[in-house]
């Protein structure tokens, strides 16, 4: 496995506990409140997340290896996380992303990709023609993405309790780019 | 303890586990690298959280408690985190963390901290009047902030090996406000 597959892959592992260890058993003022209408809840992040390991991530990377450029990626439904098992608790969202993301990266190394394989190409349905080693970065890189956004969505709840330290805080000043 | 309190703790007493998890053994690409000249890796993060815990928190709590709003509270010094242990590895930082953060908790619970002493005013050497619950409520706060820029630094590792998804993830648009 090349080196950068080997950092990718080390962030991949370790996003699901690192969730379940900021978020279970937390308190729901932290875990239930969004930034406003339309917003997300850390609940909901984790609901996505599980969303994109079932829809986006490897269903992309096998299209990648049997059909080249030949054939566009469905598009994925950010809001597809509102389907996904509305009625669970946190805990079993955390549990469920937790064996998604186990089952896709035993997928993932049973592929054993060589460097040239990483240099594959797929077609995206905005993007155009993008590259596998493109596509398995943007997987660590949207785990990231969402671990910003969490941050974010859960700081929010103390926008207040903080009073005037809310200038020192950057995250206060984050504009919600990663939603 | 107040409801507003046991979250506070709740959440201060997952942030070391939570980095731990995250950052323990993962390879330099996502620990050691800043975003550029005067930012901050996250093995610069962790000495800052460390050196919060020595210097600021709780000798702010034991300030309030002891000389209200009659003594300022000594200037924290964001750049303090250089001079704590900069040879240490990134996981003896992240033991101390969690040793720091563990002690001062029980520290804070020791207090037995009742709603009316959350009111109790001290002095910022800038904000002015500050509460106590504001300080408590800011600790973790300060937490947040971190996991934000965190996520951020590591996300800015990958800016170039995401190809074209950079137009998505909405971390690679943060301005850098939570450093």
């Amino acid at each position: 496995m090349s080196s950068d597959l080997q950092a990718t892959v080390a962030l991949l592992t370790r996003t699901p506990a690192v969730l379940d260890t900021l978020l279970r058993d937390l308190p729901d003022t932290w875990t239930r409140r969004n930034e406003g209408d339309g917003t997300w809840t850390a609940f909901d992040i984790v609901g996505h997340l599980s969303h994109a390991e079932r829809a986006d991530w490897m269903p992309r990377v096998r299209m990648v290896l049997q059909f080249g450029e030949t054939q566009t990626f469905v598009p994925f439904d950010r809001a597809g996380a509102e389907r996904e098992s509305p009625q669970a608790s946190l805990a079993q969202r955390l549990d469920e992303f937790a064996r998604l993301r186990s089952d896709n990266l035993g997928e993932l190394r049973g592929l054993n990709l060589k460097p040239e394989d990483l240099e594959r190409r797929g077609r995206h349905p905005a993007l155009g023609v993008v590259t596998l080693s493109q596509l398995l970065a943007t997987w660590a890189g949207h785990d990231l993405t969402h671990l910003h956004q969490l941050s974010r969505v859960m700081a929010h709840q103390y926008r207040e309790a903080v009073g005037p330290w809310s200038a020192y805080l950057g995250v206060l000043k984050c504009a919600g780019h990663s939603s």
